[in-house]
């Protein structure tokens, strides 16, 4: 089956994020020939405005808002910084080109505008992201970390120098990273009819060599950890615009089921974004009451374990179906396991029985 | 200039592997006919036993050596272990599949091979490195961490399943992991004539986008801080068959000179090994130096790095050269700076004005 695709929306983002940013600087412009000091107001992202929506099963940012006005001393740093912000990214966009959160911090000082440190701009560089409802990788700001794709899916790349070039993702077994060309590319077409999402770069080549990607007709992402939010915002777009389930798999711990919920329902820190969570993901283990099926190696949880499985019994994303039976089952056979745990059943039994046998679990929740 | 090349050395290097680790075996059952107890002989690799080769210009074993029998009741557990590693891995080798370092730890659970930790797992894995003269890679035991290569270079696969297969690596803009496929892949040919090596993932996505692979004919490799093994491997490879000169472009502190001299002399963790080191390449910055010279944003060394650069004076590798007068610099200046740290200049000024004149000057040292 050929899933058959084909749409031109990443140079719509792009253009549509300038009108966004280009419309912030109006704004101002508007405020000074009515005489009056420019102001910019954004819904504030302090703990106390985080609210769970249960109907987009994920955090979104509350009605409390802030206001940054030019008159107010106080104030005057961080509008200033948000306004040249604005201007670098707009210029970023339009030349194609991209910038590390690292390179905003040091590109700020050519214009002499003062951030202290590394944290003070990337916290601006969220505030644009609050105003215009955009995640930074929109206005071409992209973190270091990278994580990999590989599968049957044919992309055309839309970046600069690249544009209407054709690739094949299954072409690389060793992967393809996930960086500005890839999270912009357009998708073709793909046989392709469900994605997997694991943790480990191990296990993601253990898939490539046991061909997962035609056994189970799937895209392999490896996630490398907690993913970066190009990936997640990857994982939201083959799922979107593909309309492929999405399944993750993660070790046998309540760090592991967490990366699953960041992919599932987003984090906490980007409740101001709508486009880089998965609703109908799956996360199709390593549960806790697959340490005790599978009879795997494992190792005791940790005083540090049990402090986090009840700081995430209080978060109400945790509060039903198999977040809240894994979590109780962690707590109570207090042990956690790893991917690399199946390989004492041989190295291929995570492929040829488990994989299998948890898909079609996944059929029933 | 396109500089052809043509060879089938993946395939011998593993037959070759193979024949290694079946001789342990074969001396095994030589000693029991001789109704021996048997017994495995390797060099010793404690701190004691490691020599500096100016020469080799890395480090190397020196004469000691240590004996694993299975007559004494505390050798004939690592004995055991290794017995065993050289069964697992020639099976890995002979199957065409690749482990994990974790892998290999929970493999041995399988048949009642104890290892109480993965540390100890890795250090077995070392003594065979150690007996056979060959990196794990070679007998297909890889670790987690990757790094990422982009150039124009043409390779050929020779992983099962890919066997045959071309791929160029300026094909995909956001750079190709190197892993396994990779690692093993033949060079067919390349229009490049240099390799540029860098310490971060950002700057590697700049180079690409400011095209670095074209203006300067470069392959470049990302190597995401302190390199993997596999990629020095690469790095080594791409040194020796394509005979294309190593630069290689650090974070300007001692961190960064560090990252550059394992890449060229090697570590001494692997002090037993020969195909790690390129010893003819260049590391062309950041220098402390530069730091003064292109008036870079920097911050003050900490007293850690104060305490390190006297460590590293201490090590023969930096007895002399760019390398010890940098260190010298550091320590002088008490300053540090990042690649990074040129964007307060314009994003591209690292490659239109650093990147030409450092490697020009590099011609003279």
């Amino acid at each position: 089956m050929s899933n058959r695709y084909r749409r031109s929306q990443s140079s719509i983002r792009k253009e549509d994020v300038r009108t966004l940013i280009q419309n912030i600087g109006k704004r101002v412009y508007k405020d000074l020939d009515s005489q009056i000091f420019p102001t910019l107001t954004l819904h504030t992202r302090s703990v106390k405005n985080l609210v769970y929506d249960p109907n987009l099963r994920q955090y979104v940012l509350g009605a409390a808002t802030v206001t940054r006005s030019s008159q107010n001393i106080k104030q005057i740093r961080p509008f200033t910084q948000l306004i040249w912000l604005a201007y670098f990214t707009d210029k970023l966009v339009r030349e194609g080109k991209t910038s590390t959160l690292r390179d905003v911090f040091y590109s700020a000082q050519a214009f002499e505008v003062e951030f202290s440190d590394q944290p003070e701009s990337d916290d601006i560089i969220t505030d644009l992201e609050v105003i215009l409802s955009r995640a930074r990788e929109d206005f071409n700001v992209y973190p270091e970390e990278r994580s990999a794709i590989f599968g049957d899916l044919n992309i055309e790349y839309t970046v600069k120098g690249y544009e209407g070039r054709r690739l094949n993702l299954a072409s690389h077994p060793d992967g393809y990273l996930i960086g500005p060309s890839l999270s912009t590319a357009e998708f073709i077409d793909t046989s392709a009819e469900i994605i997997i999402a694991v943790e480990k770069g191990g296990l993601f080549t253990r898939f490539v060599e046991e061909k997962v990607h035609e056994r189970f007709k799937a895209i392999i992402i490896d996630t490398a950890g907690q993913p970066p939010r190009s990936t997640r915002y990857m994982l939201k777009r083959l799922n979107n615009e593909l309309k492929l389930p999405v399944y993750v798999m993660t070790d046998g711990d309540i760090y592991g089921e967490h990366i699953a919920m960041v992919i599932i329902s987003g984090s906490a820190n980007a409740a101001h974004l709508r486009d880089l969570a998965v609703p109908t993901g799956k996360w199709i283990g390593v549960w806790g009451s697959d340490i005790i099926k599978y009879k795997l190696p494992s190792i005791p949880l940790t005083d540090i374990d049990i402090k986090r499985v009840h700081e995430l019994k209080r978060d109400p994303r945790y509060s039903g179906g198999i977040w809240a039976r894994e979590l109780e089952v962690f707590l109570k056979i207090k042990k956690k396991s790893e991917l690399e745990a199946f390989a004492k059943y041989g190295l291929t039994t995570i492929v040829d029985k488990y994989l299998p046998q948890k898909l079609e679990e996944a059929k029933s929740y």
